[in-house]
Protein backbone atom coordinates (compact mmCIF):
# COMPACT_ATOMS: atom_id res chain seq x y z
CA UNK A 1 0.00 0.00 0.00
CA UNK A 2 0.74 3.43 -0.63
CA UNK A 3 -0.18 6.81 0.42
CA UNK A 4 0.97 10.38 1.44
CA UNK A 5 1.15 11.83 4.31
CA UNK A 6 0.48 15.85 4.06
CA UNK A 7 -0.40 17.28 7.82
CA UNK A 8 0.90 17.30 11.09
CA UNK A 9 -1.70 16.04 13.31
CA UNK A 10 -2.12 12.53 11.03
CA UNK A 11 -2.46 9.91 12.98
CA UNK A 12 0.21 7.78 11.76
CA UNK A 13 2.74 10.67 12.58
CA UNK A 14 1.93 10.73 16.07
CA UNK A 15 2.36 6.77 16.08
CA UNK A 16 5.67 6.93 14.26
CA UNK A 17 7.05 9.77 16.19
CA UNK A 18 5.89 8.03 19.76
CA UNK A 19 7.88 4.87 18.37
CA UNK A 20 10.94 7.13 20.01
CA UNK A 21 9.93 6.59 23.14
CA UNK A 22 10.79 2.72 24.94
CA UNK A 23 6.81 2.21 26.20
CA UNK A 24 5.80 3.04 22.72
CA UNK A 25 8.33 0.55 21.53
CA UNK A 26 7.38 -1.74 24.24
CA UNK A 27 3.62 -2.09 23.57
CA UNK A 28 4.11 -1.86 19.66
CA UNK A 29 6.73 -3.97 19.46
CA UNK A 30 8.61 -1.58 16.91
CA UNK A 31 11.28 0.08 15.82
CA UNK A 32 12.17 2.78 14.45
CA UNK A 33 15.56 3.11 11.80
CA UNK A 34 16.48 5.85 9.46
CA UNK A 35 18.93 6.27 6.78
CA UNK A 36 19.17 5.21 3.35
CA UNK A 37 22.70 3.03 4.68
CA UNK A 38 20.88 2.01 7.56
CA UNK A 39 18.01 0.26 5.40
CA UNK A 40 20.14 -1.16 3.04
CA UNK A 41 22.30 -2.79 5.44
CA UNK A 42 18.94 -4.12 6.96
CA UNK A 43 17.86 -5.29 3.45
CA UNK A 44 21.44 -7.31 2.98
CA UNK A 45 20.26 -9.07 6.49
CA UNK A 46 16.89 -9.93 5.31
CA UNK A 47 15.07 -6.97 7.25
CA UNK A 48 12.88 -5.34 5.42
CA UNK A 49 10.62 -2.68 7.47
CA UNK A 50 7.19 -3.17 7.40
CA UNK A 51 6.61 0.62 6.67
CA UNK A 52 8.99 3.03 4.66
CA UNK A 53 8.80 6.41 5.31
CA UNK A 54 9.98 8.90 2.38
CA UNK A 55 10.86 12.59 2.38
CA UNK A 56 8.94 14.47 -0.72
CA UNK A 57 12.40 15.89 -0.75
CA UNK A 58 14.52 13.08 -1.68
CA UNK A 59 16.94 12.58 -4.76
CA UNK A 60 16.48 9.48 -6.51
CA UNK A 61 18.30 6.13 -5.82
CA UNK A 62 18.21 3.15 -7.41
CA UNK A 63 18.71 1.30 -3.24
CA UNK A 64 15.84 3.84 -2.60
CA UNK A 65 13.90 2.27 -5.40
CA UNK A 66 15.09 -1.30 -5.03
CA UNK A 67 13.71 -0.80 -1.08
CA UNK A 68 10.49 0.81 -1.80
CA UNK A 69 9.54 -2.46 -4.14
CA UNK A 70 10.66 -4.69 -1.84
CA UNK A 71 8.36 -3.30 1.04
CA UNK A 72 5.41 -3.09 -1.15
CA UNK A 73 6.19 -6.83 -2.64
CA UNK A 74 6.34 -8.37 1.15
CA UNK A 75 2.80 -6.66 1.59
CA UNK A 76 4.36 -3.36 3.47
CA UNK A 77 3.43 -0.10 3.37
CA UNK A 78 5.01 3.17 1.54
CA UNK A 79 4.44 6.57 3.16
CA UNK A 80 5.58 9.95 0.96
CA UNK A 81 5.68 13.33 3.30
CA UNK A 82 7.04 16.05 3.60
CA UNK A 83 10.50 16.65 5.05
CA UNK A 84 9.24 18.62 8.15
CA UNK A 85 6.87 15.72 8.83
CA UNK A 86 10.23 13.40 8.56
CA UNK A 87 11.80 15.67 11.04
CA UNK A 88 9.39 15.66 13.54
CA UNK A 89 9.01 11.76 13.00
CA UNK A 90 12.83 10.96 13.46
CA UNK A 91 13.31 14.01 15.86
CA UNK A 92 16.53 15.50 13.87
CA UNK A 93 16.66 18.73 12.14
CA UNK A 94 18.56 17.60 9.35
CA UNK A 95 16.51 14.20 8.89
CA UNK A 96 17.48 11.33 6.35
CA UNK A 97 15.41 10.93 3.28
CA UNK A 98 14.48 7.77 4.49
CA UNK A 99 12.86 5.94 7.55
CA UNK A 100 11.54 2.33 8.04
CA UNK A 101 9.62 0.48 10.71
CA UNK A 102 10.62 -2.50 11.90
CA UNK A 103 9.44 -5.18 14.35
CA UNK A 104 11.62 -5.76 17.03
CA UNK A 105 13.79 -9.12 16.88
CA UNK A 106 13.63 -11.46 19.26
CA UNK A 107 15.65 -10.84 21.73
CA UNK A 108 15.87 -14.43 24.47
CA UNK A 109 18.11 -16.07 25.08
CA UNK A 110 16.92 -19.16 23.43
CA UNK A 111 17.55 -17.32 20.10
CA UNK A 112 21.49 -17.68 20.19
CA UNK A 113 23.43 -20.09 18.85
CA UNK A 114 26.38 -20.25 20.79
CA UNK A 115 28.18 -22.01 17.71
CA UNK A 116 27.40 -19.83 15.60
CA UNK A 117 30.51 -17.59 16.07
CA UNK A 118 33.93 -17.86 18.29
CA UNK A 119 33.23 -14.43 19.90
CA UNK A 120 29.96 -13.23 21.48
CA UNK A 121 30.02 -9.82 23.62
CA UNK A 122 28.02 -9.80 26.72
CA UNK A 123 27.51 -6.12 28.37
CA UNK A 124 25.99 -5.99 31.92
CA UNK A 125 23.83 -2.79 33.07
CA UNK A 126 25.24 -0.43 29.85
CA UNK A 127 23.14 3.13 30.16
CA UNK A 128 24.38 4.88 27.45
CA UNK A 129 22.89 4.23 23.61
CA UNK A 130 25.31 5.24 21.82
CA UNK A 131 27.94 2.91 24.03
CA UNK A 132 25.54 0.30 23.10
CA UNK A 133 25.44 0.58 19.26
CA UNK A 134 29.09 1.13 18.85
CA UNK A 135 29.47 -2.31 21.16
CA UNK A 136 27.29 -3.99 18.26
CA UNK A 137 29.29 -2.14 16.00
CA UNK A 138 32.66 -3.55 17.40
CA UNK A 139 31.14 -7.01 17.17
CA UNK A 140 30.51 -6.91 13.71
CA UNK A 141 33.93 -5.50 13.06
CA UNK A 142 35.50 -8.96 15.09
CA UNK A 143 32.80 -11.13 13.46
CA UNK A 144 31.16 -11.68 16.46
CA UNK A 145 27.87 -13.58 16.56
CA UNK A 146 26.11 -10.85 18.65
CA UNK A 147 25.63 -8.81 21.96
CA UNK A 148 24.13 -10.14 25.31
CA UNK A 149 22.62 -8.24 27.48
CA UNK A 150 22.36 -8.36 31.14
CA UNK A 151 20.52 -6.94 33.63
CA UNK A 152 19.14 -3.24 33.11
CA UNK A 153 20.60 -2.35 29.91
CA UNK A 154 19.84 0.62 27.41
CA UNK A 155 17.32 -0.43 24.85
CA UNK A 156 18.72 -1.01 21.95
CA UNK A 157 15.82 -0.42 19.83
CA UNK A 158 16.13 3.36 20.48
CA UNK A 159 16.89 5.75 17.94
CA UNK A 160 20.57 6.64 19.51
CA UNK A 161 21.65 3.02 19.56
CA UNK A 162 20.41 1.86 15.96
CA UNK A 163 21.86 4.68 15.33
CA UNK A 164 25.53 4.36 16.84
CA UNK A 165 25.29 1.10 15.58
CA UNK A 166 25.73 2.01 11.45
CA UNK A 167 23.64 -0.79 10.82
CA UNK A 168 24.89 -3.96 13.09
CA UNK A 169 22.16 -4.09 15.31
CA UNK A 170 20.35 -5.95 12.07
CA UNK A 171 24.17 -8.07 11.70
CA UNK A 172 24.38 -9.05 15.38
CA UNK A 173 22.01 -10.91 17.05
CA UNK A 174 20.95 -9.13 20.49
CA UNK A 175 19.91 -11.11 23.42
CA UNK A 176 18.20 -9.69 26.77
CA UNK A 177 18.72 -11.63 30.29
CA UNK A 178 18.99 -10.88 33.44
CA UNK A 179 22.12 -12.45 35.24
CA UNK A 180 21.10 -15.33 36.90
CA UNK A 181 19.42 -16.70 33.62
CA UNK A 182 22.38 -15.95 31.57
CA UNK A 183 24.92 -17.68 33.88
CA UNK A 184 22.76 -20.82 33.71
CA UNK A 185 22.24 -20.94 30.15
CA UNK A 186 25.71 -20.41 29.69
CA UNK A 187 26.97 -23.26 31.65
CA UNK A 188 24.31 -26.27 29.72
CA UNK A 189 27.09 -25.36 26.58
CA UNK A 190 30.68 -24.73 25.90
CA UNK A 191 31.73 -21.00 26.54
CA UNK A 192 34.26 -19.17 27.93
CA UNK A 193 33.37 -16.09 29.93
CA UNK A 194 35.89 -13.70 29.98
CA UNK A 195 35.93 -10.33 31.69
CA UNK A 196 38.93 -7.68 32.52
CA UNK A 197 39.67 -7.30 35.93
CA UNK A 198 41.88 -6.12 38.12
CA UNK A 199 41.39 -9.22 40.27
CA UNK A 200 43.51 -12.34 40.17
CA UNK A 201 44.43 -11.76 36.69
CA UNK A 202 46.74 -12.20 33.92
CA UNK A 203 47.63 -10.19 31.01
CA UNK A 204 45.03 -9.92 28.55
CA UNK A 205 48.41 -9.78 25.76
CA UNK A 206 47.89 -14.02 24.54
CA UNK A 207 45.30 -14.75 26.95
CA UNK A 208 44.27 -18.85 26.46
CA UNK A 209 41.19 -17.26 25.04
CA UNK A 210 39.12 -20.22 24.01
CA UNK A 211 36.04 -20.27 21.58
CA UNK A 212 33.29 -19.62 21.94
CA UNK A 213 34.88 -16.77 23.87
CA UNK A 214 31.98 -14.68 25.65
CA UNK A 215 33.62 -11.23 26.42
CA UNK A 216 31.65 -9.52 29.50
CA UNK A 217 31.97 -5.76 29.98
CA UNK A 218 30.39 -3.62 33.07
CA UNK A 219 28.56 -0.75 33.41
CA UNK A 220 30.11 2.26 32.56
CA UNK A 221 30.80 3.93 35.98
CA UNK A 222 30.42 1.16 37.97
CA UNK A 223 32.37 -1.58 36.29
CA UNK A 224 31.24 -5.79 37.09
CA UNK A 225 29.58 -6.72 40.04
CA UNK A 226 32.78 -8.68 42.58
CA UNK A 227 30.07 -11.96 42.20
CA UNK A 228 30.28 -11.44 38.24
CA UNK A 229 33.75 -11.35 38.49
CA UNK A 230 33.93 -14.12 40.05
CA UNK A 231 31.88 -16.17 38.31
CA UNK A 232 34.22 -15.63 34.83
CA UNK A 233 36.54 -18.52 34.02
CA UNK A 234 38.84 -16.06 32.82
CA UNK A 235 40.15 -12.93 34.41
CA UNK A 236 42.72 -10.67 32.13
CA UNK A 237 43.97 -7.35 33.30
CA UNK A 238 44.86 -4.74 30.59
CA UNK A 239 47.73 -1.95 30.82
CA UNK A 240 46.05 1.54 32.43
CA UNK A 241 49.16 3.80 32.22
CA UNK A 242 46.55 6.92 33.59
CA UNK A 243 44.42 6.88 35.96
CA UNK A 244 43.03 3.36 37.38
CA UNK A 245 39.81 3.30 35.04
CA UNK A 246 40.58 5.62 32.42
CA UNK A 247 38.99 3.20 29.22
CA UNK A 248 35.68 3.17 28.89
CA UNK A 249 33.40 0.00 28.89
CA UNK A 250 32.73 -0.03 25.32
CA UNK A 251 36.20 0.17 24.49
CA UNK A 252 37.81 -1.78 27.00
CA UNK A 253 35.64 -4.11 25.03
CA UNK A 254 36.67 -3.69 21.43
CA UNK A 255 40.64 -4.02 22.56
CA UNK A 256 39.69 -7.07 24.42
CA UNK A 257 37.80 -8.69 21.24
CA UNK A 258 40.64 -7.80 18.58
CA UNK A 259 43.00 -9.56 21.47
CA UNK A 260 40.65 -12.60 21.54
CA UNK A 261 40.22 -12.53 17.83
CA UNK A 262 43.95 -12.58 17.39
CA UNK A 263 44.49 -15.42 19.59
CA UNK A 264 41.52 -17.27 18.32
CA UNK A 265 43.03 -17.16 14.52
CA UNK A 266 46.41 -17.81 16.18
CA UNK B 1 37.37 35.99 47.47
CA UNK B 2 33.84 34.57 48.10
CA UNK B 3 30.57 35.29 47.48
CA UNK B 4 27.34 34.60 46.90
CA UNK B 5 25.05 34.55 43.49
CA UNK B 6 21.32 34.23 43.90
CA UNK B 7 19.81 35.24 41.16
CA UNK B 8 19.26 34.15 37.86
CA UNK B 9 20.04 37.58 35.72
CA UNK B 10 23.44 38.16 37.76
CA UNK B 11 25.94 38.27 34.89
CA UNK B 12 27.92 36.32 36.10
CA UNK B 13 25.99 33.52 35.87
CA UNK B 14 25.35 34.71 32.21
CA UNK B 15 28.98 34.86 31.31
CA UNK B 16 29.57 31.23 32.54
CA UNK B 17 26.23 30.28 30.96
CA UNK B 18 28.45 31.36 27.88
CA UNK B 19 31.24 29.13 28.22
CA UNK B 20 29.45 26.41 27.37
CA UNK B 21 29.24 28.22 23.49
CA UNK B 22 33.01 27.89 21.47
CA UNK B 23 32.78 31.48 20.55
CA UNK B 24 32.52 33.11 23.75
CA UNK B 25 35.29 30.30 25.28
CA UNK B 26 36.96 31.69 22.12
CA UNK B 27 36.86 35.18 22.99
CA UNK B 28 37.26 34.49 27.20
CA UNK B 29 39.83 31.71 26.76
CA UNK B 30 38.27 29.82 29.75
CA UNK B 31 36.30 26.52 29.79
CA UNK B 32 33.62 25.00 32.27
CA UNK B 33 34.30 21.76 33.78
CA UNK B 34 31.84 20.37 35.98
CA UNK B 35 32.02 17.96 38.95
CA UNK B 36 34.28 16.80 41.76
CA UNK B 37 35.77 14.06 40.19
CA UNK B 38 37.14 16.03 37.04
CA UNK B 39 37.99 19.16 39.09
CA UNK B 40 40.03 17.05 41.91
CA UNK B 41 41.67 15.03 38.44
CA UNK B 42 42.46 18.29 37.17
CA UNK B 43 44.25 19.70 40.67
CA UNK B 44 46.38 16.71 40.72
CA UNK B 45 47.82 17.64 37.23
CA UNK B 46 48.21 21.25 39.06
CA UNK B 47 45.32 22.69 37.08
CA UNK B 48 43.31 24.82 39.54
CA UNK B 49 40.39 26.60 38.64
CA UNK B 50 40.15 30.86 38.46
CA UNK B 51 37.09 30.21 39.46
CA UNK B 52 34.77 27.50 41.67
CA UNK B 53 30.65 27.44 41.29
CA UNK B 54 29.39 25.59 44.51
CA UNK B 55 26.04 24.44 45.15
CA UNK B 56 24.52 25.23 47.89
CA UNK B 57 23.25 22.00 48.42
CA UNK B 58 26.58 20.28 48.63
CA UNK B 59 27.34 17.44 50.81
CA UNK B 60 30.41 18.47 52.43
CA UNK B 61 33.32 16.68 51.45
CA UNK B 62 37.33 16.75 52.33
CA UNK B 63 37.97 17.36 48.64
CA UNK B 64 35.74 19.92 47.96
CA UNK B 65 37.09 21.86 51.01
CA UNK B 66 40.66 21.54 49.75
CA UNK B 67 39.77 22.48 46.41
CA UNK B 68 38.22 25.59 47.85
CA UNK B 69 41.00 26.58 49.77
CA UNK B 70 43.53 26.25 47.11
CA UNK B 71 41.10 28.65 44.43
CA UNK B 72 41.36 31.13 47.49
CA UNK B 73 44.90 30.80 48.18
CA UNK B 74 45.65 31.00 44.53
CA UNK B 75 43.92 34.30 44.41
CA UNK B 76 40.68 32.83 42.74
CA UNK B 77 37.34 33.41 43.39
CA UNK B 78 34.61 31.09 45.32
CA UNK B 79 30.97 31.59 43.99
CA UNK B 80 27.93 29.95 46.03
CA UNK B 81 24.86 29.25 44.12
CA UNK B 82 21.60 27.68 43.59
CA UNK B 83 21.23 23.86 42.65
CA UNK B 84 18.94 25.32 40.22
CA UNK B 85 21.43 28.46 39.12
CA UNK B 86 23.71 25.91 38.58
CA UNK B 87 21.65 23.57 36.36
CA UNK B 88 21.51 26.82 34.49
CA UNK B 89 25.31 27.56 33.77
CA UNK B 90 26.17 23.70 33.45
CA UNK B 91 23.01 23.26 30.98
CA UNK B 92 22.68 19.91 32.91
CA UNK B 93 19.14 19.29 34.78
CA UNK B 94 20.86 17.35 37.63
CA UNK B 95 24.19 19.34 38.12
CA UNK B 96 26.84 18.15 40.25
CA UNK B 97 27.59 19.56 43.32
CA UNK B 98 30.38 21.98 41.54
CA UNK B 99 31.76 23.46 38.63
CA UNK B 100 35.25 25.21 38.08
CA UNK B 101 36.50 27.85 35.30
CA UNK B 102 39.74 27.42 33.69
CA UNK B 103 42.18 29.39 31.37
CA UNK B 104 42.18 27.41 28.08
CA UNK B 105 45.84 25.37 27.51
CA UNK B 106 48.52 26.40 25.10
CA UNK B 107 47.59 24.50 21.96
CA UNK B 108 50.29 25.05 20.02
CA UNK B 109 52.09 22.08 18.34
CA UNK B 110 55.61 24.29 20.01
CA UNK B 111 54.08 23.16 23.33
CA UNK B 112 54.37 19.42 22.66
CA UNK B 113 58.03 17.81 23.76
CA UNK B 114 57.93 14.85 21.43
CA UNK B 115 59.78 13.00 23.37
CA UNK B 116 58.01 13.09 26.54
CA UNK B 117 56.47 9.34 25.32
CA UNK B 118 56.06 6.96 23.54
CA UNK B 119 52.79 7.17 22.07
CA UNK B 120 50.69 10.07 20.88
CA UNK B 121 47.35 9.94 18.92
CA UNK B 122 46.80 12.39 16.23
CA UNK B 123 43.30 12.75 14.97
CA UNK B 124 41.89 14.25 11.45
CA UNK B 125 38.74 16.25 11.29
CA UNK B 126 36.81 14.59 13.93
CA UNK B 127 33.49 15.80 14.68
CA UNK B 128 31.87 14.61 17.71
CA UNK B 129 33.00 15.97 21.27
CA UNK B 130 32.30 12.77 22.68
CA UNK B 131 34.62 11.20 20.07
CA UNK B 132 37.31 13.50 20.98
CA UNK B 133 37.09 13.11 25.09
CA UNK B 134 37.13 9.35 24.79
CA UNK B 135 40.46 9.70 22.36
CA UNK B 136 42.10 11.50 25.27
CA UNK B 137 40.83 8.77 27.97
CA UNK B 138 42.39 6.47 25.90
CA UNK B 139 45.78 8.62 25.07
CA UNK B 140 45.57 8.39 29.44
CA UNK B 141 45.04 4.63 29.19
CA UNK B 142 48.08 3.74 27.16
CA UNK B 143 50.43 6.63 28.73
CA UNK B 144 49.90 8.75 25.52
CA UNK B 145 51.45 12.15 25.58
CA UNK B 146 48.53 13.44 23.90
CA UNK B 147 46.09 14.36 21.09
CA UNK B 148 46.83 16.60 18.47
CA UNK B 149 43.73 17.90 16.21
CA UNK B 150 44.61 18.44 12.62
CA UNK B 151 42.22 20.45 10.42
CA UNK B 152 38.61 21.08 11.73
CA UNK B 153 37.83 18.93 14.65
CA UNK B 154 35.37 19.27 17.55
CA UNK B 155 36.50 21.77 20.35
CA UNK B 156 38.85 20.10 23.11
CA UNK B 157 37.07 22.82 25.73
CA UNK B 158 33.83 22.27 24.86
CA UNK B 159 31.85 21.20 27.80
CA UNK B 160 30.89 17.78 26.06
CA UNK B 161 34.47 16.85 25.44
CA UNK B 162 35.65 17.62 28.95
CA UNK B 163 33.09 15.67 30.47
CA UNK B 164 33.60 12.08 28.08
CA UNK B 165 37.52 12.80 28.85
CA UNK B 166 36.79 11.84 32.34
CA UNK B 167 39.34 14.16 33.63
CA UNK B 168 41.95 13.03 31.04
CA UNK B 169 41.62 16.79 29.12
CA UNK B 170 43.77 17.31 32.07
CA UNK B 171 46.83 14.90 31.79
CA UNK B 172 47.10 14.45 27.77
CA UNK B 173 48.48 17.45 26.22
CA UNK B 174 46.28 19.06 23.47
CA UNK B 175 47.31 20.74 20.38
CA UNK B 176 45.82 21.79 17.56
CA UNK B 177 46.76 22.58 14.09
CA UNK B 178 46.33 22.28 10.08
CA UNK B 179 47.91 18.81 8.52
CA UNK B 180 50.66 21.13 6.46
CA UNK B 181 52.02 22.58 10.00
CA UNK B 182 51.56 19.08 11.82
CA UNK B 183 53.38 17.83 8.73
CA UNK B 184 56.61 19.70 8.60
CA UNK B 185 56.55 20.02 12.84
CA UNK B 186 56.53 16.33 12.77
CA UNK B 187 59.33 15.83 10.08
CA UNK B 188 61.91 18.11 11.91
CA UNK B 189 62.52 15.28 14.64
CA UNK B 190 61.64 11.84 15.19
CA UNK B 191 58.64 10.33 15.11
CA UNK B 192 57.15 7.54 12.92
CA UNK B 193 53.61 8.44 11.47
CA UNK B 194 50.85 5.24 11.71
CA UNK B 195 47.30 5.20 10.06
CA UNK B 196 45.30 2.05 9.75
CA UNK B 197 44.27 1.94 6.17
CA UNK B 198 43.63 -0.66 3.10
CA UNK B 199 45.90 0.69 0.83
CA UNK B 200 49.61 -0.61 0.62
CA UNK B 201 49.34 -1.99 4.35
CA UNK B 202 50.66 -4.39 6.70
CA UNK B 203 49.07 -6.12 9.64
CA UNK B 204 48.34 -4.02 12.69
CA UNK B 205 49.11 -6.73 15.02
CA UNK B 206 53.03 -6.79 15.85
CA UNK B 207 53.95 -4.68 13.04
CA UNK B 208 56.81 -2.55 13.31
CA UNK B 209 55.77 0.46 15.47
CA UNK B 210 58.64 2.76 16.66
CA UNK B 211 58.32 5.40 19.27
CA UNK B 212 57.67 8.00 19.79
CA UNK B 213 54.68 6.18 17.57
CA UNK B 214 52.07 9.63 16.39
CA UNK B 215 48.85 7.20 15.38
CA UNK B 216 46.75 9.07 12.93
CA UNK B 217 43.02 8.15 12.78
CA UNK B 218 40.59 10.03 10.60
CA UNK B 219 37.25 11.47 10.27
CA UNK B 220 34.31 9.53 11.44
CA UNK B 221 32.49 9.39 8.28
CA UNK B 222 34.88 10.13 6.03
CA UNK B 223 37.95 8.31 6.69
CA UNK B 224 41.94 10.02 6.08
CA UNK B 225 42.38 11.84 2.98
CA UNK B 226 44.32 10.03 1.05
CA UNK B 227 47.41 12.27 0.81
CA UNK B 228 47.55 11.97 4.58
CA UNK B 229 47.12 8.05 4.04
CA UNK B 230 50.07 8.49 1.84
CA UNK B 231 52.44 10.99 4.09
CA UNK B 232 52.16 7.80 7.01
CA UNK B 233 55.49 5.89 7.32
CA UNK B 234 53.35 2.63 8.04
CA UNK B 235 50.14 1.56 7.20
CA UNK B 236 48.38 -0.95 8.88
CA UNK B 237 44.99 -2.54 8.59
CA UNK B 238 43.07 -4.43 11.04
CA UNK B 239 40.64 -7.35 10.35
CA UNK B 240 37.05 -6.14 9.18
CA UNK B 241 35.00 -9.09 9.84
CA UNK B 242 31.81 -7.34 9.17
CA UNK B 243 30.79 -4.30 6.39
CA UNK B 244 34.12 -2.96 5.34
CA UNK B 245 33.87 0.27 7.53
CA UNK B 246 32.11 -1.18 10.66
CA UNK B 247 35.07 0.38 13.16
CA UNK B 248 34.26 3.76 14.94
CA UNK B 249 37.44 6.36 14.56
CA UNK B 250 37.78 6.02 18.08
CA UNK B 251 37.54 2.65 18.44
CA UNK B 252 40.12 2.12 15.71
CA UNK B 253 41.98 4.37 17.54
CA UNK B 254 42.29 2.39 20.96
CA UNK B 255 42.60 -0.94 19.42
CA UNK B 256 46.16 0.44 17.79
CA UNK B 257 46.82 2.26 20.61
CA UNK B 258 46.96 -0.54 23.04
CA UNK B 259 48.45 -2.80 20.11
CA UNK B 260 51.65 -0.32 19.49
CA UNK B 261 51.91 0.20 23.50
CA UNK B 262 52.44 -3.94 23.83
CA UNK B 263 55.16 -3.95 20.52
CA UNK B 264 57.19 -0.62 22.06
CA UNK B 265 57.06 -2.40 25.60
CA UNK B 266 58.02 -5.95 23.82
Amino acid sequence: MRREITGFSNPTVKYLRSLREKKHRKSSGKFLAEGLRLLTDARECSHVPETLVLSSARDPHSLLEALEAEVLATGGEVIETSPDILAKITGKSNPQAVAGVFAEFDTSLTGIDRTAADIWLVAQALRDPGNLGTMLRTGDAVGAGGLILLDDCADPFSVEAVRASMGAVFTQKVARAPWAEFESWLRKGPGQLVAASLRDAVPYRGAPYVAPCFILVGNESQGLPEAYEAACDLRVTMPMKGRADSLNAAMAGAVLAYEVLAVLEG
